[in-house]
């Protein structure tokens, strides 16, 4: 069903049928997961499905780079732009864990999971796009050491991978009933890699440059915090 | 072989199918790897192999458990009593990324990827087990938090999750022959959650209580950094 009432067309049956498999595949593993299993869960025939899909593997790659696709347009797309590099991490950084935390997390677990299963040509373009991301977080970081932005100097590919074993980690351990919400998960590892105290207080960023979306950063734009160092 | 020219004894023999077993089951997952191959792997007949374990389950059950005993002994145990929580999050640190890097971390895996394999009362074994670990990052960041020996106050169990995100992460993506050897990984992570330059500087660890054994943190202890703050 869409807003206007037309049935759902083609592109929408088979984003219907990525987000079904998906979400048979993250609970059960690719291998634990038959092609019946997901036509039988889409209310298809196996020879439906087959009308969509070309294979178990093409389905496993499509559903990849829908996740890459969903993961672009929410947390890289939003934040790209942002003129100072730090303010990119922390936006970016919560924007990743919005996803992680919002039910979207499914491609990004079956990215992680089963990222050995995809062969060949499919297995090298989704390392491409994921490399893109390591590249910019390393990018971003590069340049927040290059001004001194940071509180000591880290190699950016370390810092980037430690940004993201801390967001990826989240899907583990977050509970969307337990005690802390995602919004203060999302501010206590801002804070941590970040902190609202330290370097951003006496290097301000570049004003008014490009002027940076804030509305994710409440805490960062708003509180100069206690610990601003005279230097 | 041991030291002694001894025979190996049963124990050993016992650990020697643990090791065998968990290189497969990482390589191949657990489904993936039947008690035939198992076998084959230890030159031991399936009846052979089945006079030390009594089936499947309990031979992944004794795999985490036996990474769980290695965990304790290399990262646990030698840091637990160094008096200064921040220093004992940066040995810590250090020591876990080591047990990830040195080719140890085979069980690591199992228990990360097999989580959810275990059943009943062996999976609230080994998940208490892993908890015990989340609680002491927990009591060591809220302990350093009271004493004001981190750069601002972040949740203990939101700054416990980020740091074994971070350290559990690096076997995705550390490459023995790589440019970023294992101690470079261990100073840019410790850097940035607890760089050197920060309230270490203002609030030294309490001298000679408790003697903890620095050796470990040769930066940490021999560079007070350009960012000492007056405060």
């Amino acid at each position: 069903m869409t807003p206007t009432g037309r049935k759902p067309d083609e592109g929408e049956r088979y984003r219907a049928i990525l987000e079904t498999a998906a979400r048979l595949i993250c609970e059960r593993g690719y291998e634990g997961t038959s092609m019946q299993e997901i036509a039988a869960a889409c209310r298809m025939t196996k020879a439906g499905l087959y009308h969509h899909i070309q294979n178990k593997e093409q389905l496993l790659f499509a559903i990849m780079n829908y996740g890459m696709d969903v993961f672009e347009e929410q947390v890289l797309a939003p934040v790209q732009d942002v003129a100072d590099p730090v303010e990119r991490l922390r936006q970016c950084m919560r924007q990743n864990i919005h996803l992680v935390t919002s039910g979207r997390s499914k491609e990004v677990i079956i990215i992680l999971h089963e990222h050995a299963t995809l062969t060949g040509e499919a297995r090298e373009y989704i390392d491409r796009r994921k490399k893109r991301y390591v590249r910019f977080l390393e990018d971003a970081f590069a340049e927040a050491n290059r001004l001194g932005r940071l509180r000591g100097v880290v190699d950016p590919t370390v810092a980037a991978f430690s940004f993201l074993g801390m967001i990826l980690w989240v899907y583990k351990w977050f509970k969307p009933d337990g005690r802390l919400t995602e919004e203060q998960i999302a501010d206590g590892m801002v804070e941590l890699l970040f902190p609202s105290g330290a370097a951003a207080v006496s290097a301000p960023a570049p004003a008014g440059e490009d002027a940076p979306a804030l509305r994710m950063v409440p805490r960062a734009a708003s509180s100069s915090g206690p610990g601003g160092e005279p230097q």
